[in-house]
């Protein structure tokens, strides 16, 4: 493509959901984008900006139903991204016409294993060998076959805050015994539906953990480790819930084949990012508050002996959904992977 | 009744919500009472501490489904609380035997005016014949009244902030002109069910108008303030959500008839409450943070020349609800007011 | 200046609290801008990046000392926003050199009466020879006289909200009687300083007013309106506090001189601003969620025959501070007043 | 002491703070107890309601400058709280009258190893004869020994949640390998002043670690280890920050030196925590909304293989602070250590 000649024509599939919403945010403004179409069943026909009233004033698109079947739909769209809750992209992406690019924000095609997505999302895959052609889209990690990939299945919010964290101890091969992940989490990640869980009344004061072990993004998360490098660890990965509505924050507990120093960690992980515009190594802690609203990750260490902590924090929606999606797309289309994502966050 | 020979059996209608939450918290701890009876359709035969769970380790109660006619089942109860959705009490008071008192928390009483409550509750009223034999009660304007009641209408919450803020000003004909009520709510008047508009991702940074004009307490406050004095002046009423759980406030502008200052307006209040103990006058503004889980209002004055802005805080849930609730039982059981209301709120 | 020949030079007084933190996350992106200059006492030689941890990555900037003298200091420079605490920019406004331009964030220079200036801010004025030459910039009253201006005082925050939800009733003649103004802000309102307004444990579950009839955006407010029509009103403004970060909501009673539907009053208000992108009129209340982060004014109204209500909200440190200052920027230097100022706000 | 005969005089040396404010919430109201004397230097001379305003109406207490010397002000006192910063009890304990009980909410006497306190604490201690008579007041592994103890060291915060979670598989000789505590605590528990990291427009959106490796309460979750069983494990311990007011959380990652499913660990605690009323053991996760204003330490667990996690909640200004200051008084004086402690916590 040459992008003197044309813009890239997006289409969302599942616009009325916060990964719809921060799509939307950052594809209307980027500077080589134009969105055709956003599908949204429950407000099919209304304006985009009466659902995301943010957007008032911002954009004159409405949402459209799903289509019932792909063909004669997306003749003139480039890209597809697939906002939809888990179990819906996989019955779709096989009919997409082939020159068309396709990015998965759901956990459909992230797994190579069809049984451990069988048994994490409780259903039957539909669509392995559509699988077999999608990039796990870690942009850090994979930039390279993200560069080439027609098909992009993007990670879980959990799975970005940890791999980053320790994808260079792993490529390095660091890590001794056990790994352990605390992940907390906003409450956006449990999406844009009211929920007992979401209440405000008690969520406002409340802090919990959740899915003990069994959280969906583990294989996840295991699968790209072993892709980074020799991963045979045992790893125990824990969410819990935080009282914000934005922001992963993921305490990741390592023990150290030698003994390093903070100075060490920081130059290893320098390295390892030295291309990564969207990780950025902190003194001290990283916070939430820094990242909230914007596509970075923001990396931290901690060490005594060979005991090291890596924390990581994201935005959930942006670092770990709709940011790293275009991200992805940006270099699936030939352009710089920071076009449209300089998102300054906000003090406060 | 002798406090000495027994106490006083209590059953809720209604108990796994906010309301029903409170009654538990305050009653199980009340010195002269014994809840004996919980109905909660929703949670039926689950343990009251498996829904409240703050009450673990406290009671050993379950919720019992809600019996299909009242017949035989409160043949020990002295005291029966309605915590029930708008529209059920109505259909049940009628058939309480006579020697058990009721307390109504919802709006099914509070009117005597049956057009206006079907204006505003959006349908028909089906008891107003008993509706008849109900207490408005707002304790501190109703003192007397309460006491020797078989029947109260618990006032809403917005009523009950608004109605302490102008009572002592209607009582003593000091009103000119409209009155602005700038009233300001907590989530948690929303109730314990999940909605939209409590969805703690949007929630925690909203501050927004509802129902303008219109909101379902104002008839009930116009009908009260006819009965504490001379109101003919033209009600404005405007109600707003607040990203906290819980507490009201309500910023009331007034024109006096004629000039007084601070400390004329602070006499003329401690005049008019000076037998009620959950009424705080303080110095300057209150704040919603020092009545919270408390029974108390608390009240405070600014003025200019005839212009003047009462200032009123409470819990929307104690004194807005079961606080004020427990406050009238204890009344008509011939107990102390305060018995089992000293709740201190906290700092922080 | 002709904008192909060179950008913007712009220098910030004042750069490490919130104005100048806003200031910064928009000039730096803003494209035809260049931030030559910050200074910040208390951090002078730290990195802004160190500061405003959002920004790390995105500028390489430095905090200077505040300079004792302008002399040679902004031989280069184009503009300089001031966003110094109240009273600071009065001394070193007159020593800049004429070809310059300046917008002033603090009450400085909003008022015209020396007496009103000296009493709402408590202290001596020493520059009104240079207040003469100021601007009121309330872009959206002001746009024609803005265009010309050497020198903007940049409205407060209140009296953005209040001025915007005012103006077009004003200007059209048509308000009887006083005016209530109940006024909401979050905590960013009282600076990057930690307070014990400001104190989280408290704060986050607080509700109350300050400063009651007193507020010093009153004046500023008064003055505007008397330019924007025939004001003669009784004023009051109450302020109060709310627990989020961003944003101020005003809810806005006034009585009409004749009876205005709810259509009627958006025909109005979209007439009055209808070359004003940064003004949306909304259905129903606005909310300040849907405006945080950016530069819009979200207006919507209630009527009920002569009584009417705006509910007007902002986010306090954009459109109530540096983003109306470079909107007002944008306009001095023959720019569209929305360039670099699209910034979309996000849902949640 | 005979409680028929006369109650217990308290004072309290530092009652401004959260910890004074908590203890006093609790101790007005306890049954057996008055409160005769509280010291606050800053506030000396004013009404306790005036700092604490949530105590308004519920007494008329007085702060008293804290005295230049013990000597005669405590003649009719039975029992003295220090509700000081860390470093001032160590000068007053020492001179307190040996009939008098003394319970210290610092960190000055709970660490039997001078030099560990001098390096966590960053300065000398100078009373380290006084604190061999300390008895560490974590009441629920120590019960007998507070029951017959002069002088209570009260545990930390952390330390508490951390020990509470840890104790019975210490003491059931359990524990294989490195534990990892990943603790996380409310802005209370930087105490009552305002400071940078407390500052709400910051702090509402913020989780961060600090003091990685280094917290002062590690020493002391050692040493009772040690105390309650053969403690040779290494202990890496990780504070976060929350934005809530009050609890901590602590996720506690230990390795079991053999398989026990869940039941098993919930039987284990149930033995261990048979009569401490003020541990509940709850079925999934706690969460710090259901122990919040209480003295309850909620207990939950996740197993997998010899792999287990012990979830702690608590209020660190209660359980972690006042209220097992209060259960230990309770003790001390004979009295069942649940009195006036039954603060039943609010849904929501």
């Amino acid at each position: 493509m040459q992008l003197s000649q044309r813009r890239i024509k997006a289409a969302i599939f599942g616009g009325s959901g916060y990964g719809g919403s921060e799509l939307l945010r950052i594809l209307l403004f980027h500077p080589h984008v134009d969105v055709v179409l956003v599908t949204a069943n429950e407000h099919a026909d209304k304006r985009v900006a009466d659902v995301h009233r943010n957007l008032l004033g911002l954009t004159d698109l409405s949402f459209v139903k799903q289509p019932e079947t792909i063909d004669g739909v997306l003749d003139d769209v480039d890209c597809v991204f697939f906002a939809l809750p888990h179990g819906q992209a996989m019955s779709l992406v096989p009919n997409i016409p082939p020159q068309i690019k396709v990015i998965d924000l759901s956990g459909d095609f992230r797994l190579r294993d069809q049984s451990l997505f069988e048994s994490h999302y409780k259903q039957p895959h539909t669509a392995m060998e559509t699988q077999a052609g999608f990039v796990y889209g870690l942009t850090e990690t994979n930039r390279e076959a993200v560069r080439h990939a027609r098909l992009i299945a993007n990670p879980g919010c959990f799975a970005t805050a940890t791999l980053l964290g320790l994808a260079p101890l792993v490529a390095n091969g660091l890590l001794a015994g056990r790994v352990i992940v605390d992940a907390k989490t906003g409450s956006s990640g449990s999406g844009a539906k009211a929920a007992a869980n979401t209440h405000h009344p008690q969520r406002m004061t409340s802090f919990y953990a959740y899915k003990p072990f069994t959280h969906q993004h583990v294989p996840e998360i295991e699968q790209e480790l072993a892709h980074v490098g020799d991963w045979t660890n045992e790893l125990i990965f824990m969410t819990h819930s935080l009282p914000v509505a934005r922001g992963i924050f993921a305490s990741i507990y390592v023990e150290l084949k030698r003994e390093l120093d903070q100075s060490n960690l920081h130059q290893l992980f320098a390295e390892y990012y030295h291309d990564s515009f969207f990780v950025r190594l902190v003194n001290g802690s990283p916070d939430i508050n820094w990242v909230k609203t914007t596509n970075f990750c923001d990396l931290g260490f901690a060490v005594r002996g060979k005991q090291a902590v890596v924390f990581s924090a994201i935005d959930n929606l942006v670092k770990g959904a709709a940011g790293q999606a275009v991200q992805n797309m940006n270099l699936m289309f030939g352009l710089d992977e920071k076009t449209g994502l300089i998102l300054a966050g906000t003090n406060p």
